[in-house]
């Protein structure tokens, strides 16, 4: 194995930062097909974290999964037209099968709403059998010009909920407790502080009604969308014709939400939390919490050091800590705690033949970068408190970046010059004019990353045309 | 929802009972999508935990999870000159992305052999990056020309582990590992018996040196295939170039395995458990463990029942139990009783206003089809023991039916009328030659399901040929 290449530092250039340390940590790389990635085993496992603490939430909310064909029909896609309009250039068309032409060229999903309420329309025809609480675990394919591992990839691996109930206020109070899940999941296991909060018509869905967003600060200062919930109305019901009689004898079109998340947000968690030396993970999310690096030169020594390693070790896994002895004995030990520190552990612990002679062990903390030498009871007993106070410490540092790199402004020259040399959020006034919108980014480079759940009044003219603002707008470049 | 249809019994039409049966029970239903599959929330509940199961399994056996590109260059395949014999048939093949004809057709994984081996390439230089022990979960490809849900659909979702390693032995041993952690989860949780063997030349995974096998009699007695592991010995290292610097410091390719396990086995626990009245699942795997039906009439027995009917269940739930109150008040208990027989679910109790007078349970057993009442507290506290002893008939159940329809057979002319009139499994001396195999087959519809893992002599001679007996070799027809 190759020492870790030098990584280029945050500040001097963060994509190459990025991509370094997605490579270098063993997180991803590049397929054949365009666009394609890779997951490594690293990559892979912070992944199944987030799965599992989504998935658990979504059962805890009376959601069950299920699956939908990877292909439909072309044709069943152009039903809603909005949706139509966004996905078409994205399509990937499967047009020969088992060594033949087909008759009708296959779509492979860049989303599941057409499958999904085509097949709706067959699974509803009355009240009592809403709502449809249904998500799944799937891949998607939207053809993308420019990739980059995780971010933005031909094929990604997300979720994909879709609801259909019986009223209005119970969908849109669906989607936003999805937005809430989600909340849960990206801030509370992710450590990654986000807006919460809606997109303006521009930047919604295709083909929802109201997008609700998680808008994420990177460590370059730029917005990363983490995920995002739509309330569709009834756009998607008439589109496919969802129809069901309701208590009163009625027919109606069922309501509608969706809500996706994504492999991106393992990109989100290395560009929030990550510094100059490699990963930081939270350690919900940590594939290994604590890494053990034996120290030792004779073989006497190694013997004594690794019964201690593994005892050490046996202590923390029978606590539930995820603990890994690094015995790999063709490398050095100074190699392998920047190995361990770019792979973003949070925890690494120390043990030579001084500290198994005198009962010690040091604990290097990623996070805060502080070493401390403990007896090796209270070392044991004080990991679950360390690894608890590190994600908190991320999650406050990422917090207060964001804080620090949010900005209010009054007009548009102040926010242009603003965003070109500092980056970051920046909150203004806005008429809720889509022109106005169009403006403010054809200058600025920025969009609306979210506006507040409520409206609020501004109390201040709009920043582009100077009459009465209507909105409270956080605008950023992004991911 | 309409009333469950009565089923065809199994003698009179046993693939209509399996149609209904995943129909009525709301497992799955065809896509829109030439052989494509939905997987509804009842079928997907019961994958989810064969899943559980296996990657369990998979991760205590030091494997991780990793993703792969679901789209690779055609040309990719054509290395392995038998993988792509056997696969190229039924490749579908993506043509045109982002509106755009492809420079190069992109082929959808039927597998991913091809582009794992070739990215091994890339990942191995020396001993010391050996093994490499990854699984992916995956849906895959196969253009398949009559398809059945479940059993056989275009694509469908499986997981692919594919490992590389220094030596022969270790490589072999890792295949024999996988088919026993297969075992366990094929027999131990979902209570499928299945007879341990190899693949016959002719039946071999295109590309492997040996297919190791499990094989399950269906009830209507014939064989399921449900799971294999493949020794490939240097085929796939040496097509896609995976060389390592050994020990002693010469370059040697890589030595192979992989292995599979899909959501066909939903439809072996569906064709090994199902009865008259519909699927009987194993605990293990049952999305719901006990139902509770409550039984009343006015509304104030209503309230009794159901206030009884909850602390059951949190009862029951507080112990782990997988447990469900179906309170909808539109359906009558019998009917709710043959739609969760109809279901499968282990046991169903029965609370009315008597029961709660008499502090009494009524417990109804899907698989002995016999109602006991207990006082409350002993009918919680039974419940464990009931779903384990519920499982384990099951599985006696079936040993039992495939060893009655299991037999030996000394010549042609008795296998082919006896398979003709009775089906099952048939024992008997084989040469070891093609030539005899494929004479059998074509005589008698069955193929070999399975010969042991150490060769036995059959002491008898060959039933086609007449020549020396090499091998023990069970015959079936299969799915």
């Amino acid at each position: 194995m190759a020492k870790p290449s030098r990584l280029p530092t945050q500040e001097a250039d963060f994509p190459g930062w990025y991509n370094a340390v997605v490579r270098e940590a063993g997180m991803a790389e590049n397929g054949l097909a365009r666009g394609s990635m890779i997951i490594k085993p690293y990559g892979y496992a912070i992944w199944e974290f987030i799965q599992r603490a989504l998935d658990d939430r979504f059962k805890a909310t009376g959601h069950e999964n299920v699956y939908f064909p990877l292909l439909f029909p072309v044709k069943l896609f152009e039903a809603e037209a909005a949706h139509v309009e966004g996905f078409a250039p994205e399509i990937a068309v499967v047009t020969h099968g088992g060594g033949q032409k087909l008759e009708e060229p296959l779509a492979i999903r860049p989303t599941s709403e057409a499958i999904i309420w085509d097949t709706y329309s067959r699974w509803v025809q009355s009240y009592r059998d809403l709502p449809l609480l249904y998500n799944q675990w799937a891949n998607v394919l939207r053809w993308e010009m420019r990739t980059r591992l995780f971010l933005r990839t031909s094929e990604f691996l997300w979720q994909e909920g879709h609801t259909a109930h019986a009223s209005e206020p119970e969908a849109y109070e669906e989607a936003l407790q999805m937005q809430e899940v989600y909340r849960q999941v990206i801030e509370d296991v992710c450590a990654m502080p986000v807006l919460i909060g809606r997109k303006s018509a521009s930047e919604r869905f295709a083909g929802a009604v109201e997008t609700f967003t998680l808008e994420a600060m990177m460590r370059d200062t730029k917005a990363l969308q983490a995920g995002t919930s739509h309330f569709l109305g009834q756009n998607f019901s008439k589109a496919y014709n969802v129809q069901f009689l309701n208590k009163e004898g009625v027919q109606e079109h069922a309501w509608g939400t969706s809500w996706g998340c994504s492999t991106r947000t393992v990109g989100g968690v290395i560009m929030t939390h990550g510094d100059d030396n490699g990963l930081r993970l939270p350690p919900e999310i940590a594939p290994v919490q604590v890494v053990i690096v034996p120290i030792y030169k004779s073989d006497e020594e190694s013997a004594t050091v690794l019964e201690r390693a593994g005892a050490v070790r046996e202590a923390l896994s029978s606590s539930g800590v995820r603990v890994k002895v690094d015995d790999r004995d063709h490398l050095r030990p100074g190699f392998k705690f920047s190995e361990w520190e770019l792979k973003g552990v949070p925890l690494r612990i120390e043990v030579g033949p001084r500290d198994v002679a005198a009962d010690v062990l040091t604990i290097a903390d990623r996070v805060t970068g502080e070493k401390t030498a403990r007896s090796t009871a209270e070392s044991i007993s004080a990991i679950p408190g360390l690894l608890a106070d590190g994600g908190n410490a991320l999650r406050a540092d990422a917090l207060a970046f964001r804080e620090k790199n949010t900005r209010p402004f009054g007009s548009l020259d102040e926010m242009r010059e603003g965003i070109a040399a500092e980056g970051g959020f920046w909150v203004g006034s806005w008429c809720g004019d889509e022109a106005c919108e169009k403006t403010v980014t054809e200058s600025t480079k920025a969009t609306i990353r979210s506006l507040p759940l409520e409206t609020e009044d501004p109390g201040a003219p709009c920043i582009s045309c100077g009459k009465a603002g209507a909105e409270i707008a956080t605008w950023g470049r992004s991911y």
